[in-house]
């Protein structure tokens, strides 16, 4: 079954599915927060943009870094976690920016936006902004390198995600805004000494062998077999791989963060060494500093778009 | 391709790939751990039992928990993270016992298991047990039961890990050690007030659409479908629904840790409502006072284990 259907219109997000009116309560449970629990207008209704990553602790120093240059008041050291009752994510909320995290993989985001998608239609936002950042590895690209991520591919290169509903497979797109391209692309030539290029992200279900790496506890390839599928995946466009982007423009297309005016965008903004060419890991410290262009890049894009001055 | 070569033999954790022995060093980049920044052996050697969860803050839970039934020296509640400095995943050491975090869904736990048997591996453990505890839904069983997984299938209700590597699908085997949930039962049997049984568990790549709930942002099937969905896995021999153990099954069966003599087993404990009876959700505390039978259970199993006298 292919599932191709999008929301549109009145910049509000949007939810699909019939049971939830019918329901006295919505209860976000991975989020910690809830319908009678919480006034989530009040909380969350004048959110614009949203902000997404695997680790919490980035996600808590982007929304520092956000706290700071928004000019917001107090020093941001002490922002409060808004799902601190739960382990399962973290949520910093600064200004119109939400910053949250979603762990690690498909499943693991999959959960956190559909409860971000329930908890911002019930907040009755518009308008709403929602962009990816996070670690890669690149595909015969630079150190590094930010990729803007114009179309989110599966592990055969297909923009598709693919998805069991009742023991049936169902098929959805992955499209990503076009326009949202060129605009973050601008963004980046703006900036110095900022290494950015466009192309299409892989997404796949393992990081070890689903991504041809040779050092997992488990490896049945050749370094030659992976060199020919990783060459496959470049002569495919793709440029950088992890492990969300499928699910993230399948359920945000899906739920009207995409087409809610043109304000409303998602895409993705990665960074790592390229696995082509850098066998070793990086070190924390070094994805840490590179992940600051990511967050450079999003803060330039959240203060054009709330005309703010922008400060390099 | 199905796979379904298993290893055997001498008691260690095996590695199944033939390219980590000529890595002069080997970055478990996930957990902040490798073989030139740390003695693994000196460190983790003498590991007999490492349990896995969801989450963090549960794993912490359950390490205190040993450390004071173990009666090991101090109170336990200055545990240091051996991962802290990441916040993909945590672990703690207690005695004999190493508790895990792994995030939720296959993609997250499968990074935990790959850098965990790596390793084990490196640190030359010897007969190590491993057993995963958590929440999970049930499927027409009481509430608060703690359900003991003798087989781990996927959302068609299949005995199968399927995963994509290189662009090829590579089938897995996910059996479970029978003699195993013979001995959890005969556990569970001696402590009092401890619904317990033996069942298939399904794992799905989704917690709303995958599991037939009708509460997330998007829902495409009436309840009628969805309970006829439950009924056919009920009929199949499912009785809870979880996201992680396939790749649990699958990747520890592999590795040599259900193998390597009787003491080596995988398996899942899981406690949750049941998901054909109970639309609403359990509230965190409530989730954590049934996820202490889990513990429980782990803790009688690793005692008897250990040779230790029993305290109920």
């Amino acid at each position: 079954m292919t599932e191709t259907t999008r929301y549109s219109g009145g910049g509000f997000v949007h939810i699909k599915n019939p049971h939830l009116e019918a329901m006295d309560e919505d209860v976000l449970y991975h989020l910690d927060l809830g319908t009678r629990t919480h006034d989530l207008p009040a909380m969350f209704g004048d959110v614009k943009f949203v902000c997404v990553g695997g680790s919490p602790n980035r996600m808590k120093a982007f929304a520092r870094f956000m706290h700071k240059e928004l000019g917001l008041e107090g020093d941001g050291e002490d922002l409060a976690d808004i799902c601190a009752g739960t382990d399962r994510y973290a949520m910093y909320r600064v200004g119109p920016v939400l910053s949250i995290s979603h762990g690690m993989g498909i499943p693991s985001v999959s959960i956190m936006l559909h409860e971000l998608i329930k908890l911002l239609h019930h907040a009755k936002c518009r308008d709403v902004t929602i962009i990816r950042i996070g670690t890669s590895g690149g595909l015969g690209v630079q150190a590094g390198s930010v990729v803007i991520t114009d179309r989110a591919v599966d592990a055969c290169f297909q923009p598709r995600f693919e998805q069991v509903v009742l023991g049936d497979v169902v098929v959805r797109g992955t499209d990503l805004d076009g326009g949202l391209v060129e605009e973050l692309l601008a963004c980046s030539e703006a900036i110095p000494d900022f290494p950015t290029l466009v192309g299409h992200t892989m997404c796949t279900y393992d990081f070890y062998e689903g991504q041809g790496r040779l050092d997992g506890a488990l490896c049945s390839f050749s370094n030659e077999k992976k060199l020919e599928y990783l060459k496959r995946a470049h002569d495919a466009g793709v440029r950088n791989i992890e492990m969300e982007s499928t699910a993230f423009a399948a359920l945000c297309g899906l739920c009207g963060l995409r087409d809610a005016r043109r304000k409303s965008w998602d895409t993705e903004i990665t960074t790592y060494p390229d696995v082509l060419q850098i066998s070793s890991k990086l070190k924390n410290s070094q994805s840490m500093a590179w992940c600051n262009r990511c967050n450079r890049l999003c803060h330039r894009l959240i203060i054009l778009n709330l005309g703010l001055s922008w400060r390099c």
